[in-house]
C-alpha cells in the first residue's frame, strides 16, 4: 500500500516540544519480555504482511523454477462437486469456472474491496477440472458460502482504529511493544515497526454500533477521528506525525467456521474458517499454520503415498486450535478493551494480573507451542478423538491404552505426543558439526523416525540396536515398502546416539539403514548425530531435556510437520509398523524394490 | 566450471568394501577444533569461490539497482598516466583501451587461460578516461606488467594437485579437515565440501621441476597421476571415487609485489601483488581484505570528503600484511610438504608441535585477528611508520608519544589501536533490543566515534558527557564541518553507556547530538545503547571486555573498515577535532551547513 503524507496536519510537525509529560500521570503498571525467556530459541518480530507475501512469492518462483505462478484477477464463479466421484483418488471431481477480471474489475476499492459480482462482466472464462481446491478467500470467502457451510460466533461493541505512522513523541516506550490503558478514553497498543513506524491499535470509545452486537458504521471513520482519540489516550504526553503509511479501523467479531472441509475434496484455510481481534497477532500466523497442517498430507494423498483418511485430520486438529484461539481472543480483547486497571487505579475495571496471566497465554499461542493434536491414525494418542479434536470423526490406526501410552510417553518426557518436537542442539557424527535438530527435521513432506540409540559403547545396548535395525532392513519392513523410488523418499530414519563423538565412528559402528549407500553420493554422512560436548558451545543436554535415558534410548516418529506422532521401545517395531500400516499406502513385501541398498 | 564423471574409473565403484583399514597404520596424532574457540563469533567454513562471486554478483545487482554490471569478455591494450594531473581532484588523468572480445577469444583455453595478446584481433575498441583503475587481474597481473612493477619472492619444488570428488571411502576422517603427512609419499589435507564433496590437496612427489626453484611442467600432469598419489598416502585405506568436480596442479610460489599502486591512481589488489600456497585459504580472503581496505578509501577521496593522502596508507597496510601473510605460508608449506612427523615416527622429519603451532598461527590469519596496521593520518599510534608499515611513506595527523599513546590505550585495553574493532553485545536503550556491536558498525563508508558514556547516573560523569557533546554539537566541530548532506552522512556518533537501561530515558537523559532529530523520521532510536543485561542473553559484559572503566568511558573512533583509530577521554576533543583535521576535507566553521538539527 501506498503511504501518505497526513492531509491534516494536526500540530506543528517540524520540530516537536522536547518537554517530557508529567512523570506518573501514565503510571508504568509492569514491564515483561517482548518474548517470555524459555519458550523458544527464536523471538518474536514484526513483520510486514508484505514482506511475508514477498518471502512466500520468492520463494514459490525459486522452488518451482518459475513454473508455479500466482495469479491475480481471477475470480470463481462457480464450483461444482461430482459426489459419486470423491472417493476415486484418480478422478477430478471438481468443477472450478474461473473468471480473469478485466484490471478495472480485479482493483479492489479502497477499504472496503470491491464486489466482483458487481456489474457487467466483460472478462474470460476458463473452466478447471480439480482434484482439491483450497479457498483461502477471507472472512467474506466465496468458497464458504458456495458449499453453504456458515461462521459461528458474534461480533464485539468494540471498535478499534490502526494507523501506521513515523510518530513524533516524547512518550519514553514509543519503541516498545505497549499497550495504554487509560481511565476514560479506552486503549491503545503501540507496536514499533521498521524506519521508524510504529503501529498503534487504538480503541474507539466515541464510535458505537447501532445496537449491540450490530456492526458499526466504518466508513464514516476518519483517520483525523482516530488519531484524536490516540492523542487523547496518551495525554499528557504529546503525540504528532507527518507521515501515515496506512490507516484502518474494525469491529472485533469472533467466529469459526461449522465445516473445514467437503467431502475431504474442498478445504477451507484461514479467515474463511477463522476470525478474530488482529491484535493478539494470530491472523496470518494460525491461517498460515492451517494450510501448513493441510498441504503436506494433500501432497502424500496426491502422490498415493498416503491414505486419504488422513485428510479428516485437517478439520480435527485445526478446527480445534481456531476453536481454543477464539475463546482466548475473547477473553483477552475483553481484557483489552475493557475499563482498566483497577489494583493500579484502585477503582473497578480490569485486573491487571488477569491481563497479564492472558497474555502469557497469548505467547503460548504466539509461538505455536500451544498445539496437542488429538488421537487419529497420524498420533497415537489414547482417549476420545472428540473431546481432543474438534468433535469430527477421524480414523485410528492403533488403539493404545491409558496405561501403555504413560508406559511409553515416559520414555521421552520432553517429547509430548501430538506437540511440536523440541529442539536442542547436537554433533554431526561425521564432521562434528553442531545443529539444531530440528534443522534436521526438514519440511519436505518426510516422516522421520528418530532412532535415539542411547549407549552403543555398551555392547547389551548394541545388540538392541542392530536387532532394531535388522527389523528396519528387512524386506517387508514399512521402509523397504514405502511407494518412494529410494529408501528415504518418504521416511528418513535419524539417529542421536550418547556415547561420546570420538569414540565411534559411523561406518564401523552404525547399521548401514542409518547411513545409506547412494551409487552417486556414497554414504550418508547427514543421519547420525550425537549429544556431546562441542568444542564452541558446550551443550552435552540434548538426552536430558528430550527425558530419554542415556543408555536405552528409545525411538520417536516426527510427522512432516513436526509434531511428535508415536514413541517406544527399539523392541516395539511391530507398533512403529503398525503406525505407518494405518496411515501410508504400503504395498506386501517386494524385497526392497524401493531400496538403493542392494 | 561443469563436473565431469571419472574416465578413468580406477576401482569397481558401484559398492566399495566397507572393510575398514587396520587400526593404527595411519595414527590420528592429535584432532584440533576446526575454529579454535574464543578467537570469533563466526565459526571458519569452506564456501566455493564460485559461491563467494555469486554474493557479490547478487548484491551488485541489488544495490546498484541494476546500474553496475561486471562485464566479461573485456581485455585492457593500454594504460596511460598523465603524471601532470594526477594531484588535480578533479581531473581524469589515466586514460585505458580496451577491446570488448569476441566469445572465441573470450573463452579460456581449460588448465591454462588464454593470451588475449594471441591472435588477430577482430574485437571492437573502446577508449576510458578514468580517475582510478584496479587491476584485480591475477597473478600474472597485466596491469602490473603495464607499469613495470615485479613479484618478488621465489618458487618451492613442491608440486601439488587438486581434486574435488565424492569420495567412497571407509578412512574415518573423511567429513573432517584432516592433514595427512606419509612417511615417504608426501602429505594430503581433506577438507569436506557440500553435497558430499571432497576438495582433496595432494602432494606429487613424483613430479619435480627441471631444476631446484624452477617451473615444473604442469600441462603433463593427469587426474589419474593425481589421485594415484592420493592413494599411496591413504593406503591401508582404500579410496575410490565415480565422480569429479573439478582438478588442477600447481607449484607453491610465494612473491610480493614491490609496489601496490602508482601515483595514487593505479592500484593493484589480490594475486596481482601476493601468491602464496593455496592450502592456507587465505588466496581469495586476503584479496577481498586488499580492495575491503582501498575501496572506502578511493570513494571518500572521490566524493571530496578525504583527502587524496589517505590513498597512500593502501600500499603501506596492506603490503605489510602481504608480507607477513607470505612469511608465514613460507614456514607453513614447508611444515607441510616437508618429511613428516618425528615426534609420531621417531624419525627424522617435521616436528608436529611445529606444525600444530604454525597451524594456530594460521588462524589468526584466516580469521583476520593478525591485522595490525601502522601509523598514519588513519591510525593515531607512535613509532616508525616504516617498522610497522611496509617501509613507505605515510602522512601523520598527530604525533603521538609512546607515553601519551600508552595512556590512551589503557582507557580501552580491549580495543587495540590498528586492530579490528572486537564485538560484544550491548541493547538498544529505546527498545531492549540486543546487538552485537559489530552489526553497528555497518560498512557503509561512514566513520564511527563511539562514545562510552560511562554512569551517565552520575552527575559528575554526566556533566562530562554534556561537555563533551556540547564541543561536538558546537559549529566548529569536525562533525559539522564534514561534506555531508546530514549530520551524520560521514561520521556516525554512537553511544554505549553503562546504567541500567531502565534507570534513564532517551530523551531525557542523552543531548540531541547523540540521536539527531530528521524532519521525516523523528529522532534516532537506533544510536544509543546500553551495557546491560538481556532477559535472553544475560550478558552485561561490553565495558569489561572492551577493558573500559564502568563510570568514566571513553572516546573511540572507528574507520569505515572497523579498525580502531584513536582512543581518548570525554576532555580530548581537541584531539578527536585533529584525527578528522589530519584526514577529511573539513572546510571552516559554517554554522551547522550540514546539520539537520536547527
Amino acid at each position: 500500500m501506498a503511504g501518505q503524507r497526513s492531509q491534516e496536519s494536526y500540530i506543528d510537525v517540524s520540530r516537536p516540544s522536547r518537554n517530557p509529560g508529567p512523570d506518573g500521570i501514565i503510571r508504568r503498571s509492569d514491564r515483561t519480555p517482548d518474548t517470555p525467556p524459555g519458550l523458544s530459541r527464536y523471538q518474536q518480530s514484526v513483520l510486514h504482511q508484505g514482506r511475508i507475501e514477498r518471502f512466500f512469492l520468492d520463494n514459490i518462483k525459486k522452488y518451482s523454477n518459475d513454473r508455479i505462478k500466482v495469479e491475480r484477477g481471477v475470480a470463481p464463479a462457480s464450483l461444482e462437486i461430482n459426489e459419486t466421484e470423491v472417493n476415486d483418488p484418480t478422478a477430478y471431481p471438481l468443477t472450478v469456472e474461473l473468471r480473469h477480471l478485466t484490471e478495472e474489475e480485479a482493483t479492489a476499492k479502497q477499504h472496503g474491496g470491491g464486489d466482483v459480482s458487481d456489474g457487467l462482466f466483460r472478462s474470460t472464462g476458463e473452466i478447471v477440472h480439480a482434484k482439491y481446491v483450497i479457498g483461502c478467500d477471507g472472512a467474506s470467502s466465496w468458497t464458504r458460502r458456495t458449499l453453504g457451510f456458515k461462521l459461528e460466533g458474534e461480533s464485539t461493541d468494540f471498535i478499534w482504529g490502526v494507523m501506521d505512522i513515523i510518530p513524533f513523541t516524547v512518550f519514553p516506550d514509543i519503541r516498545e511493544r505497549t499497550i495504554i490503558h487509560s481511565a476514560e478514553n479506552g486503549s491503545l497498543m503501540v507496536i514499533p515497526r521498521e524506519n521508524n513506524i510504529v503501529r498503534l491499535y487504538i480503541q474507539l470509545v466515541e464510535v458505537k454500533p447501532d445496537a449491540a452486537g450490530a456492526r458499526a458504521d466504518r466508513s464514516s471513520i476518519t483517520p483525523k477521528q482516530i488519531f484524536n482519540a490516540a492523542k487523547k489516550i496518551f495525554h499528557p504526553y504529546e503525540i504528532n506525525y507527518d507521515w501515515c503509511d496506512w490507516w484502518t479501523a474494525y469491529q472485533v467479531g469472533q467466529r469459526v467456521g461449522t465445516n473445514f472441509d467437503a467431502h475431504g475434496r474442498v478445504f477451507l484455510a484461514g479467515d474463511a474458517v477463522h476470525t478474530h481481534s488482529p491484535k493478539a497477532g494470530q491472523g496470518m500466523n494460525v491461517s498460515m499454520q492451517d494450510c501448513y497442517n493441510l498441504c503436506w498430507k494433500i501432497a502424500l494423498v496426491t502422490k498415493g503415498i498416503a491414505q486419504p483418511s488422513i485428510l479428516k485430520t485437517y478439520q480435527s486438529e485445526r478446527r480445534r486450535v481456531a476453536q481454543d484461539l477464539i475463546d482466548f481472543d475473547h477473553r483477552f480483547s475483553r481484557l483489552f478493551s475493557g475499563r482498566p486497571a483497577k489494583d493500579i487505579m484502585d477503582t473497578e475495571g480490569v485486573s491487571m494480573d488477569d491481563f497479564k496471566e492472558s497474555i502469557m497465554t497469548g505467547h503460548l499461542f504466539f509461538q505455536g507451542l500451544s498445539i496437542n493434536y488429538g488421537p487419529s491414525n497420524l498420533i497415537t494418542k489414547p482417549g476420545d478423538t472428540g473431546k481432543q479434536g474438534d468433535g469430527s470423526e477421524v480414523a485410528q490406526s492403533t488403539n493404545i491404552s491409558a496405561e501403555l501410552f504413560a508406559k511409553r510417553q515416559a520414555l521421552a518426557t520432553g517429547l509430548p505426543i501430538g506437540m511440536r518436537f523440541a529442539s536442542f542442539k547436537v554433533l554431526n557424527q561425521s564432521d562434528g558439526r553442531p545443529w539444531h535438530f530440528q534443522e534436521r527435521l526438514k519440511s519436505d513432506g518426510r516422516f522421520r523416525v528418530v532412532l535415539f540409540a542411547g549407549n552403543i559403547l555398551d555392547p547389551a545396548q548394541k545388540t538392541r540396536v542392530d536387532e532394531f535395525c535388522a527389523s528396519l532392513d528387512a524386506p517387508n519392513s514399512f521402509l523397504r515398502r514405502t511407494k518412494g523410488e529410494l529408501i528415504d523418499s518418504v521416511i528418513e530414519v535419524l539417529t542421536v546416539h550418547s556415547a561420546r563423538r570420538h569414540s565411534v565412528e559411523l561406518l564401523r559402528d552404525f547399521p548401514e539403514v542409518l547411513h545409506p549407500f547412494d551409487n552417486k553420493f556414497g554414504w550418508s554422512y547427514d543421519r547420525v548425530y550425537t549429544d556431546d560436548i562441542s568444542v564452541h558451545e558446550g551443550f552435552d543436554d540434548a538426552y536430558k531435556n528430550y527425558g530419554i535415558d542415556k543408555e536405552r534410548g528409545c525411538v520417536v516418529i516426527a510427522r512432516p510437520d513436526q509434531i511428535v506422532a508415536w514413541v517406544g521401545e527399539l523392541e516395539d517395531f511391530d507398533d512403529l509398523q503398525a503406525y505407518f500400516e494405518g496411515c501410508l499406502v504400503l504395498p506386501e513385501s517386494t524385497d526392497g524394490v524401493n531400496g538403493n541398498s542392494p
